[in-house]
């Protein structure tokens, strides 16, 4: 990778007491995954767990800094990859983590390093990304500070983390089969939220404010005792939010306290204050919190389900206000989640969402415009989500090995369409329900600037249509706006761009029957997942690949690319 | 793999009238292995199936034909082998699907071929040999005809196939977790026992006949339907009977019928008749049935539990005599199946298989004498299965292409042990409960005649010892003998020893306390698992390796050998 001795000979050329101070780390890591037992919801299950513990590790890291991920598989029979997600990877793109796209999925009792810098500070999280594995538990917090000397622009006294997921109590193989089925079985909504890993099932914290609840026993289990955020009175906290649920949209609330937003997806915000945060899967936030209410009391932090009916109960914690004892129960009930399909809600805080000023402002035009319409439908009796009609199956042999090696046939001779009918009616079941499968591969050239225009639509049912959060792997993008009905491209649909202050993000929602549109620069060589965020929903294929100037792309280690057809060439005599 | 291309030159040097009736053919099967939803015992779960089969589809073959099976794994995070049970894979040990040992395991979507030669005809059977796949289900039969223009050294009529197996109603991931957690948890009893994969599970087809037991409800599943043999009066029926249980050791009786044994695990034995034979994990039988029974009846096949307390009901199959319709349940009670612990029983039926006269008989003496001693230990808080103090642990990389490519440190330096301390008294727990893990390997020279005495002993348990029934890939090995109580090689032990007319077999049991000794001729070039074929054993360490010859061994395809640091050597321009 060359990275810690670019940092030496860096320094070496730099003044050493300057240097000293400025100097990035390596910050090493040894980790092992296996499948345990363990009871996130008071409920005992297989979850995937790192080193003994669910969730993993937290990275703490200084921007700059090189991690080094030493991983070794310990599941019997399965696969892993970690994703770094908000991670760029620049001039890494074999550590990405995304199994069949960046590298190889590493054996059972393999060893695979994952080398890459935290250019960027900010609110990160990993996961796996392979099959369904991030829904088995494969997940942790990857929080990058500022680097050394440096300053955040706002000022907190102090720091809370909140890993937010949901949890099922049937295997991922069990939902993966049930995803694949022929017919259809839908898996259903979670059984639990989780903050931190840990939630209750069939019971409540707070069952005295929740009509029908049981209260929830005296922990017996620290796997799923209530999480507690012990804070003092009169202090500004930055709350550290992030989501990596297999389904649920999510909505967080602290009873009686106001939220200031200041970070979305690893980039500052122009600061603004709500009463509660929509977080979609795969998106992360930084809050800041003031304790200024009343000291005599705890509060409840409060998260539910928006975007779909909500058949989970809300995920509860303490907002413990020393020295109020922990385990005193807050006397409010817990802030109500906005009602779940109230979108006016929803759309009001993720457009009020803009860059801080200082943020860099995206390029005035793009060279290229995609236009991705995301449908369900069915293919074989089997139900699939498709881009532009064709749902999305990843190849044997990982897309950053084959590609870079040139090797015949890796991707279908027709490239995918890069728009979609301008008369699809997006309010109606698709006319044409059937799709086909495909590599979904865009090659996209050196540093051209592309707009993605994503594009919802009605399910299978008539009157569904679902909220999507697509992520981008390699790149943050500008969210330049958001719209209702189909995009035409016209004086109206531009006049909803925001060309200005765009925040820069790696994950975007699209609404129901609406429109998102994106920009970013292809400026890092690599094989690019960019994806529906909703675990089941990429399963069944709703994603595209962009293969961004693979013949840049340096030496992919030979780790990355020892399977499928890259290692058949290589052991031929082939050169990567 | 050049074999049929050496039919085709065979047949080129002969006459062709001749060589057209001898030819052996090539047979073709393509397979898709996946997770699926099934009902083996009425009771839904995911199995592993074969082309949407459960079992798998039925192989069925001539002496000497070479079997091509294209087979994809569509499972989808998890890597996937087939061993093909009781084939010697002479010449071709990359094809004996052993994960970790033959081969490297096929990733999701990638497709590996086995291409073998089925040289001796006789029942056999295929299953998973990674993790405890087979556990889940992936298995089916394989029988060999005998070759054209020969004939099987006994008449029959027809033919009936059982494929006998034990089910669990917990995933094998769960299973994994339980055997390798600390506290150690044992995966207790199968739910049921299977017929050709069906059972029913909680009911019983023969409830008027058994205390307390509920009738199962006329048929809704096919997948769990009672299965029934269709049989006329007055004929002689060949039962090929394979057992490939997880856990059970099994005792099949057919009321009113007596069964004459002629072949077991592909070889012909001296014909006995008997009542009801048991079958161990890996053990294969042909019987002869002749349907010489009152002709208005149907009867009952029953497969019951030994050699553990049983807290699974017996499978139920129907014997249905014509004209009598197959749903008319037999008026006698199904036989009932031996005491689980009348080891006395289980002696009377093992010791009396001998081999058929015109059987290969043993070598007169050993080149070599391997003692291992099978223990229950435990290491660091967890539960182990020991040889002489050991548990297998596999490797990363499969030994067969690391040990063809002399990889430094593939071994451990230190061989292990050939025998265990003549005092060990087999009767008590071990006096050092405490274990290590190793690789187990020993290397055996070309053509070397190898005696393995299988010592049995007390578990960790008192009063606790058990039947392991021990499979050795790429040989058959004569059964010499058998005893009670730890082997001492003297002349009482000689005594006990069968050189004139000892079974020739791929698996054989040892009893509680007791001991067997086997005998075989390492002519066959290649890695060869030998263990205990319980699947919970396997996995918590009762195996060794025998590397045999391996410079002997031809060029070793490059998809068996396209993971780990054979891969790795490869890629880096070493050659196989």
């Amino acid at each position: 990778m060359g990275l810690p001795l670019l940092a030496l000979v860096c320094c070496a050329l730099m003044a050493w007491q300057h240097c000293a101070a400025e100097a990035a780390k390596a910050r090493h890591f040894k980790w092992e995954i296996s499948n345990m037992f363990w009871s996130p919801d008071c409920e005992e299950k297989v979850v995937i767990g790192i080193n003994g513990q669910f969730p993993g590790p937290t990275i703490r890291a200084r921007a700059g800094d090189t991690i080094h991920v030493q991983l070794k598989n310990a599941l019997h029979t399965e696969g892993v990859v970690i994703h770094w997600h908000g991670i760029r990877q620049i001039g890494t793109p074999w550590a990405d983590g995304t199994a069949a796209i960046s590298q190889c999925a590493i054996n059972p009792e393999e060893t695979f390093t994952y080398r890459f810098v935290v250019d960027k500070p900010g609110t990160y999280f990993y996961h796996g990304h392979y099959g369904m594995q991030r829904a088995a538990g494969l997940y942790g917090s990857l929080i990058v500070d500022v680097a050394e000397g440096k300053e955040e622009p706002f000022k907190y006294d102090g720091e809370l983390n909140l890993l937010l997921s949901d949890w099922y109590h049937e295997s991922i193989h069990t939902q993966m089969v049930a995803l694949s089925s022929k017919p259809f079985r839908w898996i259903g909504e979670p059984q639990s939220l989780l903050i931190n890993g840990r939630g209750q099932f069939n019971c409540s914290l707070a069952a005295a404010h929740t009509q029908g609840a049981n209260q929830c026993a005296a922990a017996v289990n620290t796997q799923c005792a209530p999480v507690v955020f012990p804070v003092q009175p009169n202090k500004t906290y930055r709350l550290r939010v992030a989501s990596t649920t297999s389904l649920a949209s999510l909505n967080l609330a602290i009873g009686n306290h106001k939220l200031t937003v200041v970070e979305a997806d690893g980039n500052y915000v122009d600061p603004f204050v709500v009463d509660d945060i929509d977080l979609y899967s795969g998106d992360s936030y930084s809050v800041l919190l003031t304790t200024d209410q009343d000291t005599s009391s705890n509060y409840w932090v409060s998260v539910g389900v928006r975007g779909r009916l909500p058949k989970t109960a809300p995920a509860l914690a303490v907002l413990n206000y020393g020295p109020n004892r922990a385990s005193k129960l807050p006397a409010l009930a817990p802030p109500a989640t906005p009602a779940w399909d109230d979108y006016d809600h929803s759309k009001a805080f993720t457009y009020r969402i803009r860059a801080r000023a200082g943020t860099p402002p995206p390029p005035a035009t793009a060279d290229r415009r995609i236009e991705l319409l995301n449908t369900q439908n069915k293919m074989d009796g089997h139900i699939k989500w498709s881009i532009n009609n064709v749902s999305m199956v990843l190849p044997a042999t990982p897309y950053l090995g084959s590609l870079k090696m040139g090797l015949k046939s890796t991707l279908a001779a027709a490239r995918p369409a890069e728009t979609f009918s301008r008369g699809y009616d997006v309010t109606l079941p698709p006319p044409n329900p059937n799709t086909t499968v495909g590599d979904n591969v865009y090659v996209l050239a050196h540093n051209t600037t592309v707009d993605v225009v994503l594009q919802n639509a009605n399910a299978l049912s008539r009157n569904v249509s679902e909220v999507h959060p697509w992520h981008l792997h390699g790149h943050d993008f500008w969210v330049l706006g958001y719209g209702d009905g189909a995009y035409r491209g016209d004086a109206a649909d531009e006049a909803r761009l925001n060309l200005r202050d765009p925040p820069l993000r790696n994950t975007a929602v699209i609404f129901p029957y609406g429109w998102t549109l994106l920009r970013f620069v292809a400026d890092n060589p690599g094989v690019w997942a960019f994806h529906c965020h909703i675990e089941p929903h990429l399963h069944m294929g709703m994603g595209v690949i962009f293969a961004e100037a693979v013949d840049l792309v340096g030496k992919v280690p030979n780790e990355a690319v020892s399977c499928g057809a890259t290692a058949t060439a290589l052991m031929a005599g082939a050169h990567m």
